[in-house]
C-alpha cells in the first residue's frame, strides 16, 4: 500500500455506501478497492454450492446456469463508466434527502462477462416480452412500506438485447469482488449504476411493466410531490469532475495542473472546457485518454499562475451529441442527476 | 477487517490529511489507522539507527537521547482527545481556504510516554527559561515564503512544565505509528493538535518569544487582514459530532438512538443536550462514556418517533466551567476554532 494511497470516503455504514477518492484520480480503470459502493441493504448472504442463474418467465425454455456454466458462453470484455444517479446530491440547494454523496460516486472499471442477449436468446426470449427484470440476492426493509424487498430492477427489451448489456463475472481482470456483485451482476453501460444490479440470481423477461418500489418509487425524476411530469432516471446525462487541486485550496505562484475526469451515458465526451473569469472565456484541456465509447475521459490543463489572488475555477463538459453541463443542475425532489459544472477556489499566494 | 468497517476520509494528498469517519465511531478510543491525520509536508525520511532526541538552550546541561533512553524515565499513560483547530472548516460561510474538515478532525487514543517535564529537569531547565520550542522531522515547503521550513512549535514554559505534557512513544498501548509521529511525538493535552508536534528530534528551552511560521503566521485567529487584536490558538473550544444518524438520512418510524461525542479543552464536558424545536427546548442525553479529564464523551439519545414528517435536530454540549456551543462559530480568516452546534436534518416516514 502506498504511503498515499487513500481509500474510499464513508457516507453510510449499514447499508454500505462509499465513494470513490476523486481527489486521487490516478488510473483510467479505478482499482476495486477504490470503485464507489452504492448498497440499498445489508450485504447478502450468498448460498454455498448451489448458486445458479435462472432465465424465467417469457421464454420458450427456462434455464438454470451455474457459476461454471457462465464461462461456457463467449465472454465479452469492456471498460464502462458506472455514475449513481445520486452523485453529486449534496451540492443540490435546498439539500434533498439520501445519501450525501459529493462528486465521488462514479467509477471506471474493465467488466468481463457474458452478453445478456446471449443468455436471453439461450433462454428463447418470446416476441412478446417487453421488460428484463433482475433480481439480486440483497433483501431487506424499507422505510415507506411494509415488509421485506429483494433489491430489482428491470430494463427495456431494446437494452436488455443490446449485445453490450453484460452479465459481467470479471471486474478489472479477476473475478468480481463480494461487495462489486460476486458471482454475477449486471452492466449496463451508459445507464446509472442503480439498472446494475448486483448479486444476481434471476431473471425474468416479462410482457408487463415492472412495477417494484425500486422501478417505481425511487430513481424517478420530479420537481415536487405534485408535479405529474415524472420521469424514470435511465442515461447518465454529461457530466465532469475536478481531481486536483481541492476546492480551497493554498498554492505557490508558477505552475500547476489541473486534472478530473468527464464522462456521459449519451456518447463520448468530445470536449472539456476551463474558465477563470466565471464562464465568460473557456479554455480546451487536454485529454489524458483516448476517446472510448462507454468510458469516462481524464484530462489536464496546465495552469500558469503568476500572480497572487483568489482565483475561481469552472469546468464544463460537452459529449458528442452537444449535451452540456448546466451551471446549476434542475432541482428534483430526490436529488438525481446532478451534473453542474464543477467549481472551486483557489488561493495563490 | 469488519465488513461494514470505513476508513479515513481523505481531504488532502501530498501532504497527507484523512479525517475520522465519525459516523463510524464505535468506540471510546481511536483505533490507530482511524485517528485523524493532519501534516503540513510530506512524511519525514526517518534516521535508520541515529535518532536522538535532544534537549537544548536554555538548560545546564543538554541531553542526547535514544529511543531506548527514553524508556529508563518513568512513563506516563493518558487517554488524551486531539483536534485538529481547522475542524469543521467547511461549515464557515463565507468559505475559508485550507483543508475543508468536515467533523472527523478530531480523534481520541491513550498516549505513552515520558512526562516532559521530567526529561527538561533531567536537561536542568534554565530559570530564565520562557518558552520550550519542539522541533518534527517533517520539512517542506509553504505557499506563502520562499525556502524550506521544518514543522516547529513552541508551548509556554508552564504548560510544558506540567505534568501531563508527554513526550509519547506509545498510541493505544503500541509504539507510535510512523503516520503518528513514529519515534516521538509531543502529547499537549487540552490544546488543539498543531502543538502536539509529530516526529520530534529537538527541544529547545528558550528566553524569547518563538517566532516560526506555524507559530506566528498560522494558528492564530483573526478576523480580516486589518484585525489588530490576533490571538493564538491554544485550548480547544467546547464541541461536539453527531455520529449517527447522519444529515438528510430516512428512517422509519420508531425507536432511533442518535449517537455522538463531545469534548473541551477547558474541562471535561459536563451537559450535552439536544433540541428538536430549533432551540426551543433542549433534552439531555445520556452517557456512554464517563467523566475524564481529558476525553471525549460518548452520548446517545433515545429518538422515539412516532409521526412521519421532517425533523431538524440540534445538538450542544456544555463543559465544566460553562462554556457552550454557539449556533454560529464565530467566522475567522483561517477557519479555526469552529465550534458551532451540529444540526442534522432526518425524514421519518
Amino acid at each position: 500500500m502506498n504511503l498515499y494511497d487513500p481509500a474510499r470516503i464513508p457516507r453510510s455504514t449499514i447499508p454500505e455506501n462509499q465513494e470513490f477518492p476523486m481527489l486521487a484520480l490516478s488510473s483510467w480503470v479505478t482499482p476495486e478497492n477504490k470503485f464507489y459502493i452504492r448498497n440499498h441493504f445489508p450485504y447478502p448472504v450468498l448460498p454455498t454450492n448451489d448458486w445458479k442463474l435462472s432465465i424465467v418467465g417469457f421464454v420458450q425454455h427456462p434455464i438454470h446456469l451455474n457459476y461454471q456454466a457462465l464461462f461456457q458462453y463467449p465472454q465479452i470484455t469492456l471498460p464502462v463508466t458506472m455514475e449513481c444517479s445520486g452523485n453529486k446530491r449534496t451540492y443540490f440547494q435546498p439539500k434533498t434527502r439520501g445519501v450525501q454523496w459529493e462528486q465521488g460516486a462514479v467509477s471506471h472499471a474493465i467488466w468481463t462477462g457474458v452478453s445478456l442477449r446471449t443468455l436471453l436468446q439461450a433462454a428463447g426470449i418470446s416476441p412478446n416480452a417487453r421488460e428484463v427484470i433482475f433480481e439480486g440476492m440483497d433483501t431487506g426493509e424499507r422505510t415507506d412500506l411494509p415488509g421485506t424487498f429483494r433489491f430489482a430492477r428491470s430494463l427495456p427489451i431494446e437494452k436488455s438485447m443490446h449485445p453490450d448489456t453484460l452479465i459481467a463475472l470479471y471486474m478489472n481482470g479477476k473475478p468480481l469482488p463480494y461487495k462489486h456483485g460476486y458471482p454475477a451482476r449486471l452492466i449496463v453501460p451508459n445507464w446509472y449504476g442503480m439498472a446494475s444490479v448486483k448479486w444476481l440470481y434471476r431473471i425474468v423477461a416479462t410482457d408487463q411493466e415492472f412495477k417494484g418500489p425500486f422501478q417505481e418509487k425511487d430513481y424517478v425524476v420530479y420537481r415536487s410531490e405534485a408535479d405529474t411530469k415524472r420521469r424514470p432516471v435511465t442515461l447518465m446525462k454529461v457530466n465532469a469532475a475536478i481531481s486536483q487541486p481541492t476546492d480551497q485550496t493554498i498554492m505557490r505562484r508558477g505552475m500547476h495542473i489541473i486534472t478530473g475526469t468527464a464522462w456521459s451515458g449519451h456518447g463520448f465526451v468530445k470536449k472539456v472546457e476551463i474558465s477563470l473569469d466565471r464562464g465568460k472565456s473557456w479554455s480546451l484541456v487536454r485529454w489524458l485518454d483516448p476517446e472510448e465509447k462507454y468510458s469516462w475521459r481524464r484530462w489536464g490543463w496546465d495552469w500558469h499562475v503568476p500572480v497572487p489572488g483568489t482565483y475561481h475555477i469552472m469546468v464544463k463538459a460537452t459529449d458528442d451529441k452537444d449535451n452540456t453541463q448546466p451551471l446549476q443542475a434542475e432541482w428534483n425532489v430526490n436529488g438525481y442527476e446532478n451534473n453542474s459544472m464543477p467549481q472551486i477556489q483557489i488561493y495563490v499566494e
